[in-house]
């Protein structure tokens, strides 16, 4: 029952993705992460057992989903689905500070 | 795979909390709550089934747990662990704005 804040301890310009364990329990896991420019590596294609669900708290991010054509664009409160086994990559972040999303896993 | 804006349609001085879901799975709800100096009613204790994760986005708020002198304080970017069946209460929120919650239930 202790308070920690989601913005405390948010690195300059970290080489690479900070992500930090918030909350795990059986069927959910609660991460922030934090980049600051970074992509996906060229090729690269997230294919999680997991669903998740991600929300941009500051910064902007575009995330590319298999067989599309254009990145979605995450701007500050955006928030989308990824269901397990959903192909897709990180475009790219804001070059300029930190983009911090709220990751939720779950069953 | 459509993007929503958490920060969006934020009632101006809702006459009760707005509560409203952003994700419905079998294990996890996520709720937008957004609250404006409404607080538990007097005698009222929170007694849920499922362990709640909450984080605050804007505003602030105080939890208060059964049997704690003191109620803990939550301001941006402060988040708190609710275990299943830990009674407590909401004592107050911001008169002056929004205190917009995340509120992530899980089994």
């Amino acid at each position: 029952m202790s308070i920690a804040n989601l913005f405390a301890g948010i690195p300059d310009a970290p080489p690479v993705e900070l992500v930090t364990s918030l909350l795990e329990a059986p069927n959910v896991r609660i991460e922030r992460i934090v980049s600051h420019g970074h992509a996906s590596p060229p090729g690269f294609w997230y294919d999680q057992p997991r669903s998740e669900w991600v929300l941009v708290l500051s910064g902007s991010a575009a995330v590319l989903f298999e067989g599309e054509a254009a990145p979605r664009v995450l701007r500050r409160g955006d928030h989308l689905r990824i269901g397990a086994h959903e192909r897709h990559r990180v475009e790219w972040t804001d070059p300029h500070g930190p983009t911090i999303w709220l990751a939720v896993h779950y069953h």
